[in-house]
C-alpha cells in the first residue's frame, strides 16, 4: 500500500541527484555556520536517506504525531544535520532560520537530535547504539498495537545506524531480541563507511556484520554502491517484503565528494572550512547560495508530503469508520495514545494493602497485578528476573502472539531499558521493566535518556541493599540509590510498606512526563502505615528513613521515647519531598551511600563501603543497621550536644 | 607442552565419573548447608570443568600467583560452588571448613567468586558477561607479555560462560575485540543448558551462537553430550591448536542427575532440599558423607597438582636462566609484576607543567606521554576517542604485533573497562582507558568491579561538564562526577591546571590497590598553580571548587576581596580531602550535581538539570557559571547573614 502510494510520484534521476546534493550541502552549510558538528556522515548517507524518504517513508509533515506514521530513527545521532535537512525539505515546522541556528542556544536544531525539541524527531540519539534499540522498541510496539487494533496500525520502523552503533554492546541485545520476536517491520540501514573517529574501522573491528545479524535471525542484504538510489530502493522493497527484521549494509564514503577528505576520519567531526566547502560545491556543480533547497527539489518534496497527507487522511477516514463500529475500542485507542489514566486505578492499588509483613517487591507485584486489570496499556517485563523482582505478568509476547502484555527481555538490562524508551515514544503504552537495583548500572545510559526525553518509563529495582545477603558485594547496591537521585528528572521512590508501595505505583503511573525508579526490598518489612511516626509535644529528634529502614527508625524512635525524647519518624518516599525540622536533631537511616543525606541531617547513617556475603540480617548487623547500633550513634550525637 | 605434561597422568573413566560426582555433590552440599545458592550450574558443568582441570589447565595450587599459570574464569559466577569445589580438590588453601561455611560472613567462600578473598579465584564474577570480557583482557595481556618476554610467557586463558553471559551486550564487545585481535590462546566453554532464571532460553533468545562467534572470527565447535569427557577433551585440544580464539558449545543439563528437577529452571537458584539431595545421591550410587572427596579422586588431584608444581618448577628454572642472561629484563619483569614504580616518574610528570592555558585533557596527554617514557608497563587506549580525550599513545596492538602499548578498543566502553580489569588482574601492566565523562555510564558496571577487586585501573574521563557546549545534553554530564564519588574505593580526581593534572596522574599511578577516575576538561583553563588562593588575615569566605571551575572561584574571590572580604580559594583535587573552614562562609562551585556538596558548604553552586546545545561559554553562562552570577549568589547569602 505504501509503495502504491508513492510509486507514481517518484522523482527522476536528475531530481534524485539534486535532492541528495541538497541534503549534503544543507548539512555542510549548517556545520559551517555553527563552526561545529559532523558533516561527513550526512554527505555519505544522503542517498540512502533520500531513497528512504522519497520512496518508502509514510509520514505527514503537517501531523508529526499521526499514530500510524512510519518511524524514522537516526541512530547515528551525530549526523543530526542530515535529519534537520530532511525535515526542513519535507515541510516540517523547521524553517531555514533554524538550520542557520544549528547548535545554538534556544534553537530547534541542537547538536544531537533531541526528542521534544524538533517536530519530526522521534527520539534523542547520539549515545551510540541506543537509537537502534529504541527502533526495536518502536517496532515491537507497532506489532503489539497491530495485534490490538489491526484496523488502525500497520507501519514500518526505519533506522540508520553507523559503525559505532554496531560496536556497542546494546546493538547485540537489541538485535537479538528483534530477531527472536520476529519484528519484520523493522528495517535497519547500516551506513557502512568504514570510518570511526580515530581512523578506519579496521583498527578495532573485523566483524562480519551480515553474518552476525543473520545469526540473530534477521534478513540481510547489501548495497555495494551507497550512491545507487535504484539499488537502495530495491533492497528496501525486498526488506519490507521479508517477514524477518532486515539489516541492509550500504557501502558509503564519509564526506562524499569532499576533495582530499572524503573517505577519511577527517571528514567525521569538524567543519570543512569555507574554502574546501566552496571547492566541493564547485566540483558537484552546485551553484546555489548556502541553505538552498532548489525549486525542483522543493516541488518533489511538496508532492511527497502531499502524498503523506493523503495517506494520513485515508487513515483518519478509516479511524472514523472504526469509531462508528467500535466506539469503545476507539475511545480506548484515543485514551491510551493520550496517556490518560482510566478511573479506578487508585482504588485498585489501594486494594493491595494488607496486614502481613512482606517484602516491598511482593507489595509491588500485587500493585502490578491490580493495575493490569484496569490499565490494559500497561505492558512490560523483566531482564530475566520476573519471579525475583515481583513482576510476573503472564505469558510473554512471542512472534506468534503479540497480543500479550508481558515481555521476556532476557538477560539484557540495557536493551530492555532502551526498548522500553522506544515503546513509550511510539505511544499507546505505559511501560515497566525490572531487575535488581545493583544492575541499574547496566541500563543507566538508557534510563538517563528516559529522563532526558521525559518518558514515563517505570523502573522496578529490587534487592535494594546489603540485606540481599548471601549473594555478596557484587549483588549489594551501595551508591546506587544516590546515583539515581542525581539524574535530573528521574523520580526515585523507596516505599516502606504495602501502603507506600501503592502510593509509589500511583505516583509513577500518574506521571506522564518523566521516568520513575521504584526501589524495593528483597526482605520482608512490617506494615507500619505511619503508626507512631508522629509524637505529641515538642520534637527533639527527627529520624528520616526510607524503605526497609523505616521500621528500624520506628524501633529506634520507640527506644528514644522511653528515654524521654520527643521523636518523630519521617518516611518521605521521595527524598526530594523531605524538609528537615530545623529545631530538632535530625538523623537519616538508609542502607546506602550517605553523601546525599549529609547535607540534610545532623547524623547520616548509611554505608559507604562494599558489603559482604552472609545471611542478610547478619550483614545488616555487621554494618550497623540494628536498633542498638543506631541508638548508640544517635546518643553519641545527643550527648555531644549537651 | 601442556598436553605432554598431563597426558601420562590422565584419570581413568571410573575416576573421571567419581571426580565429576565429587564436584557436583560438593556444590550441592555447600548450597544445602548455606540454605542458599545455585546447585544446578555446577552439577551440569562439572564434566567440562573436570575435563579442563584434569587434562589442560596448567597451574600450581601451591603458588596461585605464578605468573605463567593458565587462567580460569568462571564467568557464570553464580556457580561459585563449582569453583570452590575444584580449588579444594586440587589442594588450594581452601580447607573443607570453608566449603562448610559457604556464603557465611567472614568465609573464603562468598556467594559469588570474589577476587582477593579466595586463593585461585582470578577475578570477581557474578555480574553477567564481565567474566568473559575479563578473560579477553587476560588473554590480551598474555599475548602482550609473550611479545615482551617470550621465554617467560606462554599460557592459556579459559572461561566457562552461561546463557546470561552471552545475552549481555558486553559479550558482543569483548568477543568482537578478541576476534579482531586474534587471541588464539583464549578458549571459552559455553555451558549450553538452555535454562535461565525465568525459564527456557527459548523464551527470550533465538541466537545461533556458533554462527555469531564465527562472525567475530572465532573458531567454533560443539559437544553434543556435555557428560562426554573424551569429546570435551578433544574439542579443547583442537581449540588450543587453532590460531583463533575458540568458542565451544557444550550441551549440558542443568541440575544433572536430580530427579524431577534436572533440565528446568527449578534447578537454578535454590537448594535441592535434604530429601531430594539424598535421592539424587542414591541414584548416582554416591554413598559418601557430605563434603567428601573420595580417596581415588584425592589421589588423582594430588598427582595433577604435583604435575602443575613440576611445570612451575620448570618455569622457575627457565626464569633463572633468563635472569642470568638478561638481568635487566628479568628485574623489569619482577618490578612490573610487583606493581613497583620506577624512579623518575614524578620528575617526568612535573616536566609537563607549563604556562600556557590549555584544556586539562591536553595536560593529561602530556602526562601520559611523559609517563610512558619511564613506565613501559603503562598500556591502554580509548573507546575510539584517543584524539579527543588526550590519550594518543602510538600505533595500536594488532594480531600481528602485540609488542605495542596502545590498544584501540573501538566504540566499546563497557568492554574496554572489563578488558582493562582483566589485564590488570593478569599482572605486569598498569592500564588506562578513556572516553567522555558522560559515557562513564556505559562502563560503570566494570568500573565498579575495578573498585571491588581493588585494581589500579586509571579511567580518563574528559569533556567533563556542560562546557562541552554544542554537542548538547546527551553529551553533557550532570550527575556523573557525583555518581562516581559514591562508588566505594574509587579515587575521583578533578584537576584544575597542568600542575594539578600532573599530581593527579602521580596519585593514580602510585595507587596500587584501587582505581582512579581523572575528570578532565574539554575547554582550556589558565595555569593558576594556586596563585592567590590564600589570603592574609581572617577568612570570611572560603570558596571550594574543582577542575575548570577553580579559575571561576579565583575570579569571584578577587571580586569579593575588592569589597573587603577575606577570601580563600580551595582546589581539593579529591573532594574527600576537603575539610570546610568552620568559621567561614563556605561556597562550592562545580559544574555538576550539587547533592554531595550540600552537606559540606553553606552555598553549593552547581547544576541539577540537563544542559543545552550551544557554544560552551554561552551554555555555562546560561546555567549561572559566570563571575557575576556566582557573586550575586554569594552576596545574597552574605547579606542574609548580616
Amino acid at each position: 500500500m505504501t509503495d502504491v502510494l508513492h510509486r507514481p510520484g517518484i522523482p527522476s534521476v536528475d531530481t534524485d541527484r539534486l535532492a541528495i546534493d541538497t541534503i549534503g550541502f544543507l548539512a555542510a552549510d549548517m556545520v559551517e555556520a555553527a563552526d561545529s558538528g559532523h558533516p561527513g556522515m550526512p554527505m555519505g548517507a544522503a542517498p540512502m536517506a533520500w531513497t528512504l524518504w522519497s520512496r518508502h517513508l509514510r509520514h505527514d509533515p503537517a501531523a508529526p504525531d499521526w499514530a500510524d506514521r512510519d518511524r524514522f530513527v537516526l541512530s547515528a545521532g551525530h549526523g543530526s544535520a542530515l535529519l534537520y535537512g530532511l525535515l526542513h525539505m519535507f515541510g516540517y515546522d523547521l524553517p531555514v532560520e533554524e538550520l542557520r541556528n544549528f547548535r545554538q542556544l534556544g534553537s530547534r536544531t541542537p547538536g544531537h537530535p533531541e526528542y521534544g525539541e524538533t517536530p519530526g524527531v522521534e527520539c534523542t540519539t547520539g549515545p551510540l547504539g541506543q537509537g537502534l534499540a529504541m527502533a526495536v522498541g518502536m517496532a515491537l510496539a507497532e506489532r503489539m498495537t497491530h495485534a490490538r487494533y489491526p484496523e488502525l496500525t500497520d507501519h514500518h520502523t526505519y533506522a540508520i545506524v553507523g559503525d559505532g552503533c554496531l560496536m556497542e554492546g546494546i546493538s547485540h541485545e537489541a538485535a537479538s531480541l528483534a530477531g527472536h520476536l520476529g519484528l519484520g517491520r523493522l528495517v535497519v540501514l547500516w551506513d557502512d563507511n568504514d570510518i570511526t573517529i580515530d581512523g578506519g574501522v579496521g583498527r578495532s573491528c573485523s566483524d562480519d556484520q551480515l553474518a552476525r545479524f543473520a545469526a540473530y535471525g534477521w534478513h540481510t542484504a547489501s548495497v555495494a554502491d551507497g550512491t545507487d538510489v535504484e539499488a537502495i530502493d530495491q533492497a528496501l522493497t525486498r526488506a519490507k517484503a521479508d517477514p524477518r527484521p532486515s539489516f541492509i549494509a550500504v557501502r558509503t564514503v564519509i564526506g562524499h565528494g569532499v576533495p582530499g577528505v572524503e573517505g577519511t576520519s577527517k571528514a567525521h567531526g569538524s567543519p570543512l572550512g569555507e574554502e574546501l566547502l566552496a571547492r566541493t560545491k564547485e566540483l558537484a556543480g552546485w551553484d546555489h547560495p548556502p541553505f538552498s533547497v532548489p525549486e525542483p527539489v522543493r516541488t518533489v518534496c511538496a508532492g511527497l508530503a502531499e502524498a503523506g497527507a493523503q495517506a494520513h487522511a485515508t487513515w483518519e477516514a478509516r479511524f472514523d469508520v472504526f469509531e462508528g463500529e467500535h466506539a469503545e475500542a476507539a475511545a480506548e485507542f484515543r485514551r491510551t495514545q493520550g496517556r490518560v489514566l482510566p478511573a479506578g486505578l487508585g482504588t485498585a492499588l489501594d486494594g493491595t494493602v494488607g496486614d502481613a509483613a512482606r517484602a516491598t517487591r511482593q507489595s509491588s507485584q500485587a500493585c502490578l497485578t491490580a493495575a493490569r486489570a484496569v490499565l490494559p496499556e500497561l505492558v512490560g517485563g523483566s531482564a530475566d528476573l520476573a519471579g525475583s523482582t515481583g513482576t510476573e505478568y503472564g505469558a510473554p509476547v512471542t512472534r506468534d502472539d503479540y497480543s500479550r502484555s508481558a515481555i521476556a527481555f532476557g538477560i539484557r538490562e540495557f536493551g530492555m531499558a532502551a526498548v522500553l524508551n522506544g515503546m513509550s515514544l511510539h505511544g499507546g503504552y505505559r511501560v515497566f521493566g525490572s531487575t535488581f537495583l545493583v544492575f541499574a548500572d547496566y541500563l543507566r545510559p538508557a534510563l538517563r535518556l528516559s529522563a532526558l526525553m521525559r518518558q514515563p518509563v517505570v523502573y522496578v529495582f529490587t534487592h535494594d541493599s546489603i540485606a540481599v545477603g548471601e549473594d555478596g558485594p557484587t549483588h549489594q547496591p551501595i551508591g546506587h540509590i544516590e546515583s539515581l537521585r542525581v539524574i535530573p528528572g528521574l523520580q526515585v521512590l523507596r516505599p516502606s510498606d504495602d501502603a507506600e508501595t501503592a502510593v509509589a505505583w500511583r505516583l509513577a503511573l500518574e506521571r506522564t512526563d518523566g521516568p520513575t525508579a521504584l526501589i524495593l526490598s528483597r526482605q520482608p518489612v512490617p506494615q507500619l502505615r505511619g503508626a507512631g511516626f508522629e509524637v505529641d509535644g515538642p520534637v527533639a529528634v527527627e529520624i528520616v528513613a526510607t524503605g526497609s529502614e523505616v521500621s528500624l527508625a520506628a524501633s529506634v524512635a520507640a527506644a528514644l521515647r522511653t528515654e524521654g525524647y520527643g521523636v518523630r519518624v519521617v518516611s518521605p518516599l521521595d527524598r526530594g519531598r523531605y524538609t528537615p525540622d530545623a529545631s530538632a536533631t535530625t538523623v537519616s537511616i538508609e542502607a546506602g551511600s550517605t553523601s546525599g543525606w549529609a547535607g540534610l541531617v545532623d547524623v547520616a547513617i548509611g554505608i559507604d563501603e562494599f558489603g559482604a556475603s552472609g545471611p542478610g540480617g547478619e550483614v545488616m548487623a555487621h554494618h550497623g543497621f540494628t536498633t542498638d547500633a543506631v541508638l548508640a550513634r544517635v546518643r553519641r550525637h545527643l550527648d555531644r550536644g549537651t
